[in-house]
């Protein structure tokens, strides 16, 4: 593990409790139990992996925010283990891991949220997570090392640290957010209102109705772990979780919500480049500017079919401006577009134009620049105003011995 | 280049004449240019990339194809440049070329369908193709090593030959079909009425009219080269074109229509199988039968999110049965079902049912089994009667070697 941690001038959300223990779930041994709690509950905001194949915690959490309305106390989360695919006894253990949190602090069950992360199909050692529960409790604090044990302990693959944070004043008052996420491969996130997993806690004190934490939070995912591929796989875990305490005395309304808008959009866009940074073997980091098509859905069908395309993750692997490449894969993708009026840049330099390679086409500068470890491809399709921003990453060797490691 | 020849006693198509020459458009110095010559006229069907990005070939043979109604008397075919992202003056080439070759052989320009395969971007050099023309005229024969000449000069990253031949006799007269492939990567094809490329090339000597023809290859492509994936990435250049020189005497009508149905069906399918067993770096064969969904189309949408899946072709390269990757690919398809109605065998092995591990599950056996080069993976998702059967293949350090080779 390594990576920079939060400065000490950092300012965490007030009226969150962090910790974690280690329950020998993860064979590792390293801490896998992460809890947070908020004390009287925190108005919360949920998007959810759409796989038709979801995990236990899933399901639970679902029917926890739907009774509660989105109101929730406590969030366990156990990494090492998915409990997904384990049928009617998974859900069972996962409510009772619930039942066992609620009563630690005094809250009815549905106030806790579950989650989990790690292997498929084995029955989850609940006995080791409620066990834990105590200990978890014992270690709860506010401070940055509680935060950062707690955004540690629900790490697998990955090898960084992944937080951020963000805060701004309105009226003389400060409003703090910090978030957090896990995820290294499986990584093509699907959500609606993902053996490696998506999990992404935001914690804020600002107030807000959990309608309109939901309407916040919605285009924040959209833009930023919706824009996002490493593999293409989306989990059947995959969780992003936003909870605010409303300690801050700040609501959100009037100009704090566009604050607040583009606080949270700083972190979930820092989050999810943290993720794609930290994928399985991954050298290169491809920033996709795909513009002037019909519509933003459109250019996300084509960044999704190139950021997922083995022959363009191969040739970026090796700083290839393989263009004819990112062509077929556009051209694939069931987008209705006219080649010559397609331009493409690799950074700021030309590779193809009015259907034909660029008459400025460098070979020899463009390796170059796809040599550094990041790189933005820019296409636009000439038609209309339709754009998204998609990040992704290059496919290695390294990814495969990863992946294809098996070791049972 | 290592394959079995097709056997002395094979029958070819009567009407046909095949050739190939070295025009030194492939860097290697091998036969790059195939020539296919019905004198009199073939009726032709044909089944081209619907990919946006399509090569100039394909422009001009789809024009041709619809001035002439169906009527083909050759087939030039170049093997290391694609004429594809080459602009209006690629076009001029491809018509270049077409001119020369109908001047060779007295039939109009139209009657001829160019095929391209190679690199993308990089101007055809038309001047070698064309004076490849009279060599590869006075090379022309029926033979079988004529027709293997043509198979042989149309690949490029291949390491096989691609050939299937089938026959049948109706009322005492023999009809017989042979039929060529290229392809190793670059490789989910996409076909309508897919820097490797498909491309498909059926001879036989029933005769039909073109409409029939269309309408027999559908169904054949639909569940041969439209069911296979290598890569997930459709070609700008794929291609099956089918000709009917009508010298068996034979009409498609009565009897023979379901025969030749057969035979297509089978020379389809056993070309298509050698396109995937040859794939770049594949070192496993997988079949995937996917049963029990609302529809085909459904079936053929789960069987492609698993194939396509690079967790999924990871773990079978290490003959992992790594049913939760399996799981999580099928989830993510955006097809509904209920996990809890679903089993999964591998071979004849239990894996998976009633939503957890099968009771049965043999972890030993099935790394047994997921070791030999070929395997099928049976998923019924007991909902309905919707199935595909879908030929795939593992993704390796072999396939990332090959397509990360960055030798500019």
């Amino acid at each position: 593990m390594s990576d920079v941690s939060l400065p000490p001038s950092t300012t965490l959300p007030l009226g969150f409790r962090w910790s974690s223990v280690q329950a020998g779930i993860k064979a590792s041994g390293k801490p896998d139990v992460a809890l947070a709690v908020c004390e009287g509950g925190a108005v919360a905001a949920a998007m959810f992996t759409k796989s038709q194949v979801v995990a236990a915690p899933i399901t639970v959490g679902r029917k926890h925010l739907a009774a509660t309305g989105g109101r929730v106390s406590a969030v366990l989360v156990n990494a090492g283990n998915a409990n997904c695919a384990t049928g009617e006894p998974g859900i069972e253990a996962c409510k009772k891991s619930c039942v066992a949190t609620a009563n630690a602090f005094g809250c009815v069950f549905d106030e806790v949220i579950p989650s989990s992360t790690g292997i498929i199909g084995v029955p989850l050692p609940v006995e080791k997570l409620i066990a834990a529960v105590p200990a978890a409790k014992a270690a709860l604090g506010s401070g940055i090392e509680h935060a950062e044990a707690f955004a540690t302990a629900i790490l697998t693959t990955d090898t960084k640290l992944k937080v951020a944070t963000a805060s701004f004043e309105v009226g003389g008052k400060r409003v703090n957010l910090f978030g957090c996420a896990k995820g290294a491969g499986m990584i093509g996130p699907h959500l609606g209102p993902p053996h490696a997993t998506m999990l992404v806690y935001l914690f804020t004190d600002i107030a807000a109705s959990a309608e309109h934490l939901r309407a916040m939070l919605s285009p924040a995912v959209e833009r930023s772990f919706n824009s996002i591929s490493i593999d293409g796989d989306t989990s059947t875990n995959d969780t992003v979780l936003l909870l605010a305490s409303g300690k801050s005395g700040v609501a959100a309304q009037g100009p704090a919500v566009a604050m607040f808008e583009q606080a949270l959009a700083e972190v979930c866009n820092t989050l999810a480049h943290k993720i794609v940074d930290d994928g399985e073997g991954v050298t290169h980091v491809v920033t996709l500017d795909i513009t002037g098509l019909s519509s933003d859905a459109e250019a996300m069908t084509i960044a999704k079919s190139i950021a997922n395309s083995p022959l363009v993750k191969t040739a970026w692997s090796s700083a290839d401006p393989n263009w004819g490449r990112l062509l077929a894969a556009a051209g694939k993708a069931g987008v209705v577009f006219d080649p010559a009026k397609l331009t493409v840049h690799i950074n700021e330099l030309p590779v193809f134009a009015h259907g034909v390679r660029a008459a400025a086409y460098d070979e020899a500068a463009l390796h170059e620049a796809m040599s550094a470890r990041e790189f933005t491809i820019r296409m636009d399709f000439g038609l209309a105003t339709g754009a998204c921003r998609f990040i992704t990453c290059d496919l290695t060797h390294e990814y495969v011995s990863i992946n294809a490691d098996y070791s049972t």
